[in-house]
């Protein structure tokens, strides 16, 4: 009993779209124990998707497809497995009425090619999805073979997965054994340099240590084989806790938490707030800050002064101070702070000014020169030099400048 | 004559890593000309490598491997596709000097399993590595079959294929013609809804046309097949025309245009400028805004105003027409934006607010009711409101929230 993945989209043979519904699929294939040793790409083309069936049906057990179960004429995925399989499709009213309903909320009209969407190989369940309007199915065309379809659609394909196909999975007898996980989160810390410090935990057997990085974070993953989620709790617990020393004050988090997130509870534990003014950023961290549901508890606003009109009028920045030492320095970001701060009324206030490229640098601030300026309740204010690599595109140099920022306001709110 | 890629790695089927390598390989054919309809990914076990090279051979005549080169015994790449045609391994004492040369230079010596990757199929080519010290082959086994193998890093697979895969392949007499390719881009209408405005040209042969959509950008790729960037022109101009015409206003740019570049460009040829004022988003369309270089000749930046006290001390939003409307209405989208642009001193202000969500939302105003408010240079202002999907996550309503006031400043500026 294997599974496989097979991925239906011409778009993916063309390169335009990078296949992060294999790298899902896997690691959730893996998390259950269930064997995998293929995965396929094949295009919009049910000769092809046919051939590619044949031999997977040769092979594995479970075949899980994704993509192909759009409203156009070259989604064919559903079509072609009845096709495979000798079976004719049947029309589905409820999700001709899901779809309809889902139409009508938006105070729009189904269109006539989302009927296709109804058709199902006779025989086979609705796997529903409740955010998108392609729904896919669960069939066992005989004995033995299992089918899950999902639509190509990231977002749409997770929540079927997590919602109907592990329970699904389970009651079929997988997943009795499970890996759980725990992601340990770090910022200001470079992955080999966190790989180096707990290079003893790196060849453990159960839990496994894995290192990661992405953007600017670093992870460690934990991960156990267990029964239950308490079972792999004790194997998790005793060495997260020593690779969270080892980690000191770059440790931020767990699994879902963010440096928003983080910087958020302590916050409200506290009982205190915070307001941004933002240059290169451009309201960046401001919308980090409430990627978090709830965040108005302890975020007020803040003052977007990409010009530097408003760094004077809005947020009292001296004048002669701008021209002296430039938008771009200790100085103004530390005004910039202490301007939001009294303006908004909050406990605290943060800035951010720098270039961000690609333009803009010059030899004694380049590109990727960054200050972040942060006041205290105290009337105290600080302000951080960074200078992130010109290499880095503007993107990232503005998402390191908006992260090191909430980074920076973390660190003083653990060590008040 | 296809391509067919192969990726080799049990990191890949434990979704450790995601595939990127498959994507550029696919643009890069994509861009030769040469057709590709299958890619495959399996672990590096020898029996089920030559498993999916028995079955790549029967339908394509370019295999292209990457992954399993590298000095662990695991692997196999390879010793397995030698296996394969009954062909010995023979050691290339150049491959060896080469590893020896890029260690020394590093300051350190050849570790001896390092010598198993100077093996390669007697009669291959070497694929030289210039940044690792795993080389790839050319080989052509047998006639009308030509492998090509690469190692997993990307960025030395990327080189090798720059620098040596992509002439070899021209000398073979591929990339005579190359598809060129143009992404006409929509905003305000379906997928569903384009395509069958569009449905007589998906059918099209040369340019081809192929619709596709992400977090509510429509988008539909002319490709065409010809010996030169101005022919392929030629092909693609007169259909990418009619496209733009079928979609009317809501058809906004092409290829790297975004929203922002495009109302950036309009109000940067009008010589006017913009502010912004934000609840839900929390300076998301300032960052979407300032995500284009140069945006600060046009944009001056904003009021994050996420607490409602921001939005009568900063915004001068009236506080009887708070309490009365709710901040989530249409008075208040109109104040907020006349607001900003009186105060920042700019010719247009834009404005949102609303309720993203997951909490938050009542029967009369619902998670997703946005309302976008427009103060435009006349005194006028208007404002819009939108239903998003509850059922959509916050990132996405506020994702769709920020674009949407985007998309409806380009209209007001395309009609002025």
């Amino acid at each position: 009993m294997s599974a496989e993945i097979i991925c239906v989209g011409t778009e993916l043979l063309l390169g335009d779209i990078l296949n992060t519904n294999a790298q899902f699929l896997a690691q959730q294939l893996a998390d259950l124990g269930i064997p995998h040793y293929y995965q396929t790409v094949v295009g919009d083309n049910p000769g092809r998707i046919k051939q590619v069936m044949e031999i997977a049906c040769s092979r594995s057990s479970i075949l899980i497809f994704t993509g192909g179960l759009g409203p156009t004429p070259d989604d064919l995925t559903h079509e072609t497995i009845a096709d495979f399989f000798g079976t004719p499709l049947v029309e589905k009213p409820e999700i001709i009425e899901n779809i309809a309903e889902k139409y009508a909320r938006r105070g729009g009209e189904m269109a006539p090619s989302n009927r296709k969407q109804a058709l199902i190989p006779q025989g086979a369940d609705i796997l529903a999805n409740s955010l998108g309007t392609a729904p896919g199915i669960i069939w066992q065309p005989r004995p033995h073979l299992i089918i899950l379809t999902f639509p190509g659609v990231p977002l749409e394909m997770h929540r079927m997965w997590q919602e109907i196909a592990v329970p699904y999975l389970k009651s079929q007898g997988w997943g009795k054994e499970i890996i759980y996980s725990r992601t340990l989160k770090f910022w200001g810390i470079a992955e080999s340099a966190l790989a180096e410090a707990a290079a003893d935990f790196l060849n453990l057997s159960n839990p496994t240590v894995a290192p990661y990085a992405s953007r600017g974070e670093v992870k460690l993953r934990v991960s156990a084989l267990a029964e239950s989620a308490s079972a792999a709790n004790l194997i998790i617990e005793p060495v997260a806790q020593q690779l969270q020393q080892i980690g000191g004050l770059n440790y931020f988090g767990a699994d879902d938490d963010t440096l928003a997130s983080v910087v958020g509870n302590l916050l409200q534990a506290s009982g205190e707030t915070l307001s941004v003014a933002e240059s290169c950023t451009g309201g960046g961290l401001g919308y980090m800050l409430t990627t978090v549901a709830g965040s108005s508890a302890y975020f007020m606003g803040g003052i977007i002064s990409y010009d530097n009109s408003l760094k004077i009028n809005l947020l009292g920045v001296n004048s002669e101070d701008l021209a002296t030492h430039g938008a771009v320095s200790h100085t103004v970001a530390k005004q910039m702070a202490k301007g939001v701060q009294k303006r908004l009324g909050t406990t605290w206030g943060l800035s951010i000014t720098g270039i961000a490229g690609p333009g803009g640098g010059t030899d004694s601030k380049p590109v990727g020169l960054v200050y972040i300026g942060l006041a205290a309740p105290s009337d105290r204010a600080e302000s951080f030099e960074h200078r992130f690599s010109p290499l880095q595109d503007r993107d990232l140099i503005r998402h390191f400048s908006a992260s090191t920022a909430l980074d920076h306001l973390r660190r003083q709110l653990l060590c008040n």
